[in-house]
């Protein structure tokens, strides 16, 4: 079992409750990271059903939970043949933080009759950089949970040189060797920088709701994580992530509106 | 009101409990068309809001309802400043048909501050084609209510030609006279024939779950709606839509994951 495995753990403790225990190196500089959150909460999802893999989730922040015990409420909603449908609540102190609709399947890994090329090609790896480390007083602990090497102009808005447009691009793994899986993928859907800052948004950009899609099994080694969005108006903004093995297939696709920050 | 705004009114019996009436013009040869199902709700959720527009909404289709009366159950789950989350269910004769987490704020129509293009130049309106009728006995009584003027080789697969890629591209207005609103970009989002018809798929193709964002009120005039998928797998499609109005902004996105049919 990884640290991340540990982090996410779900422990059933009645027909309907897990407990979990959120891990303070998941920080974003206070809040922890809702992808980390999203992991935890799927993985009891997963256990409460019986089928083994969250192919959708949708989940609202209403509140920033903070590291610490909390629970996550499993009702299932209904189970088919192909599908289960459930609610999940991640619950701390007797209050409601994240809420979220989850449908379960088996992905069983058959050849696509479709499949889309990437939006994008990414410079080769070695051409990618890192964000500069966190101060330690900044209290951004993810980043050393996780390898995000960006392709460079993504990141060029550190300099004061945004592209003008969102986006946000990089090859992604674990620092702890894992082989990536659908919590991981979680995780990678809302690890990187928001893309607003790429179009000139500065400042906490808090995700209001998120909606992800598990559409295969991801190979061992590096993700592709490609994210961008259509529009900045009226202070929100769309934050889409499409997520890419190490063989190129597509194993995730996100969505999330966000509010602009004002920092 | 329209007979559309008749046909998906929700009124007030408690707190949080509206009654609606399904309406049997809304009928996709047998089950009710989700987008018809999803407007029902949301106004429900509107009402119950303090906020006037639903910018996110996320709805898993369980059941499939069939005309005549049902209850909308909104339970508020959290009132910000800016936005407030709610938990919504259709329920037909006790059973829930329908779950949902909306989002709702208010949006006041200003500048983008970015705002990417169409991800497809439709042809010319003339050059678009209508669906033929259906027959009586298909209980297809969606297509009566609304006007959908398909770009041409996105449904070519009536003819056995499908252009092997998941799209489907109209434009889209109510046969009634009536501005476009936020709960006609419900309808408009799933109005389409499946994308996956183009890329060879055939028969019923459950939607599974739907998640829609209203980007900015639509303008008066037809609707474009721009249909596409990324990958065909395992019994699974996505589908993706972009709906812009008749001055090219960009008011709703969706994606939907749905069954491959067996027909």
């Amino acid at each position: 079992m990884t640290k991340f495995d540990e982090a996410t753990q779900a422990i059933r403790v009645d027909e309907n409750t897990y407990d979990v225990c959120l891990d303070p190196g998941y920080s974003i500089g206070g809040p922890l990271n809702g992808g980390y959150l999203m992991a935890a909460v799927l993985r009891a999802a997963v256990d409460a059903s019986p089928f083994e893999h969250p192919v959708s989730t949708t989940v609202q922040f209403l509140r920033a939970p903070v590291p610490g015990p909390a629970q996550v409420r499993v009702e299932p909603l209904k189970t088919g043949k192909t599908a289960a449908f459930s609610r999940v609540t991640l619950v701390q102190d007797g209050v409601a933080q994240i809420e979220g609709l989850i449908t379960t399947a088996t992905l069983h890994g058959a050849e696509p009759i479709y499949a889309d090329k990437a939006t994008y090609e990414m410079p080769p790896i070695e051409q990618c950089v890192k964000l500069p480390d966190p101060k330690p007083q900044s209290g951004m602990t993810l980043n050393a949970q996780v390898e995000v090497l960006f392709d460079p102009p993504t990141i060029a808005w550190l300099k004061g040189e945004p592209t003008g447009r969102p986006e946000s691009r990089a090859y992604f793994r674990m620092t702890e060797p894992q082989d990536p899986d659908p919590y991981v993928l979680a995780l990678a859907v809302d690890a990187l920088p928001p893309v607003v800052f790429s179009a000139g948004g500065r400042g906490w950009a808090p995700t209001v709701d998120l909606t992800w899609h598990l559409r295969a099994l991801p190979a061992p080694g590096w993700l592709t994580v490609l994210g961008g969005g259509r529009l900045v108006a009226d202070g929100w903004f769309d934050e889409e992530v499409e997520v890419r093995d190490s063989t190129g297939r597509l194993v995730a696709q996100s969505r999330q509106l966000a509010r602009v920050g004002r920092g």
